[in-house]
């Protein structure tokens, strides 16, 4: 038998109990051994419902049951999240979780904790909802040297893109269906400003290379300043407007992080994933180019990657996973240094040797991010976006 | 220091070596030890090359060396390779293969003597190359009942397809065309009769469902009959031909797969697939769709998940990754009893119900197969392929 407590019993939390619910005799199954949830840690009241009997207000009970093995935390924020987590790793519990702000902001100090407790600290969930990505990230591509990550990290920015897109509907038209469908909550800035998806590329980032970059070290523009012009004249080149979270390093060691709108290529699989789809490509030297693809968020597909995660942790009871990221990468930023494909639009004379895609607008490239700045002015241009083809 | 050997030095033998040669530094890192080429056993004579040092031509020293950790069967086939992998493991020690064939046809049995003996059978690289899938559907989707795998799973075919689809060019000149690019054998028909995806869905199935599913008992269609009357009518009317293998657990228990040639729907993200990649999608009760893409052969990607393997293997030293399969499921077959839709070309009069694609082809269901065949007959049809959508 093996027990588990969820902290937070919102939207991921009570996707959990249900996971266990529909899945509990498979899972034990699997495991070996039955899972019971012992705990569920929430502010309010569970009395009336059928979680009643396992409903705490006190985190000191979880923290110190001796027969508590596992515990989620799907509270959200880093900070009761940051202190709940702290004193349950150094109570000697694995902790499971889906918060990215927490993993993106402490991260390695509380995978540190882990390993100096000897048990696991397990993430999958914070990226991608239910799509596994981090764990094949780290496992099943352990033998290359990964050289880009960039994806489609936030489900509700990338509804509101489609439908700006394919119902050629203005961005606070698009926001308020999104809203009206519970994409998008009623204050949207974490999702259309980018901060999302800037917590998802430092966590990629943080495992892909093994070095700590922190969402307020990196450029994070979101989709409030897209223009259903650029949406018109990418879509009649081949192109489409996505908001991609983009993490490389280079061959001199340097690392880049951050999220910006893109122009995609059709050709590019990424182009093609709609709505509250989320994809992931790696690119490493011996793999090449992979992809995952799913649903990003929603109560169900996070609680599937919670699951897998306890599971896993329950299997790694001896001997911990060995996960964990160091000191601060180099980062270089965007802007300056980064030679990249962009997007220039405006009343502007065609530079020599662009790729015209409109009248008023054309992709140059590569050329790095000062350059490409410089030359927007020079020409008169006044939309600059990154080109992913 | 960690040991390892080759076993066949073809083109994943090869890429093996490559990758170590590539990232060893990085693979030492992650490990926390260095990995080291200690053998590398192959009939032909390796004298003259970088490694003539290791080169071995007797089984028996990779067997009966206590200090070697793991052994890579990349020979293929079922005879010599099975001898070998059953002697590795019964001698304690790891193996990790790319062999499809064998691990579709004695997986079962080897696994239980790596079980036995507690060491790892590992073989991600045998589905899909590099792409990581097995080690996210048996781990990171663990907490789901799995309902359906589906994919593209074999890259010459769907070249192949893609040459006919988008080339307008018949099955024998895509082939020519294929096998003058090396991405076709001289012996094209494991690829073009579906023998190839045909184990890859037995082992997807196999792990997704915990019991055996032999290629033998399987049915299995390739793309040599396929028409570019069927080529064109599909890509009119939004679908594309996919060669796919497929495996589904009914809701009663019993299972199924199959490979056969489909009308996909241009809306599912496996229509887009093209050339020599793959795709496999995997629907769980939990996380919904979700799909993994990337190149499905090919020497450094495969290698990529043959060394993931490796080092999954180092670090499961102590205690084994729990993976097998017992005894032989309860199959239907494809022909029978499973509702699926369908698509009916020939002279025909159009079936009440149907979705018409063009004067002489419909699409009817989900009708099972046995149904589909007599209303083929029924109506005049002469042509009948599964659709996904």
């Amino acid at each position: 038998m093996a027990n588990f407590a969820i902290m937070g019993f919102g939207t991921v939390g009570s996707g959990v109990a249900e996971v266990l619910r529909m899945n509990g005799a498979a899972i034990a199954g699997k495991l070996g051994e039955p899972l019971q949830l012992k705990y569920i840690l929430d502010v309010r009241d569970l009395s009336g419902t059928p979680y009643a009997g396992v409903a705490v207000k006190d985190f000191s009970i979880l923290e110190n049951d001796p027969g508590l093995d596992v515990v989620v935390e799907s509270i959200g924020g880093a900070k009761v999240a940051l202190d709940f987590t702290r004193r349950a790793l150094l109570a000697g519990k694995h902790v499971v979780t889906s918060n990215k702000e927490l993993v993106a902001t402490h991260g390695k100090e509380l995978l540190a904790i882990a390993r100096e407790k000897n048990v696991n600290y397990l993430f999958e969930a914070s990226v991608g909802g239910g799509i596994p990505v981090l764990r094949p990230l780290f496992q099943c591509l352990a033998g290359n040297q990964i050289q880009e990550v960039v994806g489609i990290l936030n489900g509700t920015t990338n509804y509101i893109l489609t439908r700006m897109v394919k119902g050629g509907i203005p961005f606070d038209e698009a926001l308020k269906e999104a809203q009206a469908k519970g994409y998008a909550e009623a204050n949207p800035a974490a999702d259309v400003e980018g901060l999302d998806a800037g917590r998802k590329i430092c966590i990629l980032s943080d495992l892909a290379w093994g070095r700590e970059v922190l969402p307020s070290d990196i450029s994070t523009q979101g989709i409030t300043a897209i223009d259903l012009q650029d949406v018109a004249i990418a879509s009649g080149a081949g192109y489409r407007i996505k908001l991609l979270g983009r993490a490389m390093k280079l061959a001199d060691g340097r690392q880049t992080a951050f999220v910006a709108p893109h122009l995609v290529s059709e050709s590019c699989p990424i182009a093609t994933v709609d709505d509250v789809f989320n994809a992931i490509m790696i690119r490493g030297n011996a793999v090449g180019d992979v992809m995952f693809y799913g649903r990003g968020a929603g109560d169900l597909p996070t609680a599937s990657a919670v699951v897998g995660d306890i599971m896993d942790a329950l299997e790694h009871r001896a001997k911990r996973r060995e996960l964990g990221w160091s000191q601060p990468a180099e980062l270089i930023q965007l802007e300056t240094e980064l030679p990249l494909y962009w997007y220039l639009r405006g009343e502007l004379t065609p530079p020599a040797g662009c790729e015209v895609l409109s009248g008023k607008a054309v992709i140059v490239g590569p050329v790095p991010g000062a350059e490409a700045k410089a030359l927007a002015r020079r020409v008169g241009a006044d939309t600059l976006l990154p080109v992913l083809r």
